[in-house]
């Protein structure tokens, strides 16, 4: 099933080191293939600052060259490696190599694009179905914690913290371990403190997406969240998958995002016809006994695109640094089988859902992956977003 | 009244630059004199590792050393500046001296530390003296925007953004800017994802405290926080002290804070008697006319210290990186000479106040400066933190 997320049609960018190329640096992937960049100096001509910033720890320096050298580099990307291999460049099979966390990233703003999973949440939290005051007028969200970033494949450890209990409140491992599935913009260039960023020129901005899982402790969100957010409800923790797929390689899955059902301000009024991207989501609950779809949901039924989430960070005059992550919030649908998050699912715990082995959960048990993935066209997918939940740790035991 | 901030008992660190000094390194300040510490390598033997940090644009990599360097570093430098400061340091005025962000920080938490804070706003806001439901068990709050911080002096420009007008939802320059009088601990020492700190451990995690004004803009804020929490009401800017002093600094200022009304989890449970300061905070409001004090405030009437915040932080499992920053929040007190913000003094913009050339404000006009500074103890003092609020930009000129 992965094998065609990584064609000479995707060449995303990710950091990578293994045994036998112990340095961490920018790696590009073609089906199983890791292909090390460090190399290419000698392979082709290219700029000597943009070759400088492949051999660096993190993409950020790549990402804040302009959008013509990105361009140029993956022409030639689909030259090189479309014929054989040259031998300046290190390959190893993606098995036998670790990928690291491809951003180093200060910003994180994780927004609430979807007009269903407000409504859901609403409805499974309030028992309401109502949208937040502002959702019709602009893309709410809150700023997440960048200091607890993981790449896939790090695991999760069940964090502790206050919630109600009946009526009281009480401290211990959350009850409510959730997931949520998510599409993040990685931003490339970066902007100036004060200069809002058009919506035409947003695109100028993003390097590429990723697929961002925002664990949430359910109860220990619920009791801290009133009146300024949720903090250690999801700061414990935050999953992104390694590989970066360019705003390139999406071209192809342009589409126009669903029309607003209130006129926008102006700096929301969008040029561009096909603003949002046709990508296929996936959530999965992996046991040892078994695997189970949990979601089927779509980038493009969220209310707000990723171009409106750059245009409303920076409309007070905040500033976009280069590796900030802009992620959508949970990517829900209409129907059941398309709901982002178990919150959803289980209308915040009160209903079971059954596993494909016959077993059930209404929030996650501790030794449960989840994996996200994503598939955009032919040959382009985002690969796998996965983490498994450890024990949470005792506290006695810690202090 | 500032020389006396700035004794030998202080030497807080920062950044500077000048025309005669060009280059970015850790300075300290004696009275009002600069002091470069790159050039302490000729002067002193230190280790090498320590002396590299001096020579850097940000405290970073001099906040992550020990403690028992950074207390060492102080003694060599009370005994060098106590007598005629060698030639090897450069020194400047302060007044020729290019003060720069102390840190560069990823991480930034705002806390809401205060009790009658917390309640005057609900009183400003929602005509009830409610506290939020979290406040009497664990200190709440909200991650903040890193990449707006800016260092005293830098203008703050008037944001734009949504707020309701009567029962519509209008866009455009805020209509109720507002300030916030807070202090931050700056952290040194980093931690580990996955490890609490401990309440009796955190000490050794802060580098020092500085002052911090945490703009908002009410009413932007206002709409858009429910659920999620404040977002472009407060990422414009955040201004911050150049100055940080440490805790070596204030020893002598330790005090208890107030007692907790509940018992806490155990994980709150401070050891140390004396695990606040007796900081006296102060605002101004600075126009062309006049000066007027419109706060005076202690740190020592917080409900959470900032011990207890490094311990909630972590308490999930998020781990502090260097250069991280966790606010207490307004700082208020009872009284109405003691509201750390406009929203509390003038109960949401209800009342006005009256300036020392009699005019008035509700929330804070084009033009006007706001100037924060504290005071610790003899020759212990934090200087101000500055802002002034230029006009907004129009959007249709930018987009």
């Amino acid at each position: 099933m992965y094998a065609d997320h990584f064609s000479l049609n995707n060449l995303p960018f990710g950091i990578a080191s293994s045994t036998a190329h112990p340095t961490r640096c920018v790696v590009t992937r073609l089906r199983n293939t890791v292909i090390f960049l460090d190399g290419l100096q000698g392979v082709v001509s290219l700029s000597k600052d943009l070759i400088a910033t492949l051999r660096l720890p993190t993409v950020n320096k790549l990402a804040a060259r302009p959008k013509y050298e990105h361009k140029l580099l993956r022409e030639i990307l689909i030259d090189v490696l479309g014929k054989k291999t040259p031998p300046e460049l290190h390959t190893e099979d993606v098995s036998s190599v670790q990928m690291h966390l491809p951003v180093d990233a200060a910003g994180f703003t994780d927004f609430s694009c979807s007009m269903e999973h407000c409504l859901n949440a609403g409805e499974a939290i309030m028992k309401k179905r109502v949208l937040p005051p502002g959702f019709l007028h602009f893309p709410i969200g809150y700023t997440g914690r960048t200091s607890s970033l993981v790449v896939s494949g790090t695991p999760i450890t069940r964090p502790n913290g206050h919630f109600k209990q009946k009526e009281e409140v009480v401290d211990g491992p959350t009850r409510q371990m959730d997931y949520e599935l998510e599409v993040a913009a990685i931003i490339g260039k970066s902007s100036t403190l004060g200069e809002p960023i058009s919506i035409n020129d947003a695109d100028d901005h993003i390097f590429g997406l990723v697929l961002i899982n925002d664990w949430s402790a359910r109860d220990i969100q619920g009791l801290e969240m009133s009146p300024l957010g949720p903090m250690n409800g999801k700061s414990f923790a935050t999953t992104m998958s390694p590989w970066i797929v360019t705003l390139f390689a999406l071209e192809p899955a342009e589409i126009p995002a669903r029309p607003k059902d209130l006129p926008v301000s102006s700096y929301l009024r969008d040029n561009k016809q096909a603003n949002t991207y046709d990508i296929k989501l996936e959530a999965e609950l992996v046991t040892n006994e078994s695997t189970t779809t949990i979601c089927r949901s779509e980038l493009k039924w969220m209310y707000w695109t990723v171009r409106d989430l750059v245009a409303h960070q920076t409309s007070n005059g905040c500033n976009l640094n280069t590796g900030d992550i802009l992620a959508t919030g949970t990517i829900s649908g209409t129907v059941e089988t398309s709901h982002g998050c178990l919150l959803e699912l289980t209308k915040g715990g009160e209903n079971d859902f059954a596993l494909s082995d016959g077993d059930s959960r209404t929030y996650l048990q501790d030794g449960d992956m989840i994996r996200l993935t994503a598939h955009v066209s032919e040959g382009v997918g985002f690969g796998d977003c996965c983490g498994t939940l450890l024990p949470a740790i005792q506290r006695q035991k810690k202090l």
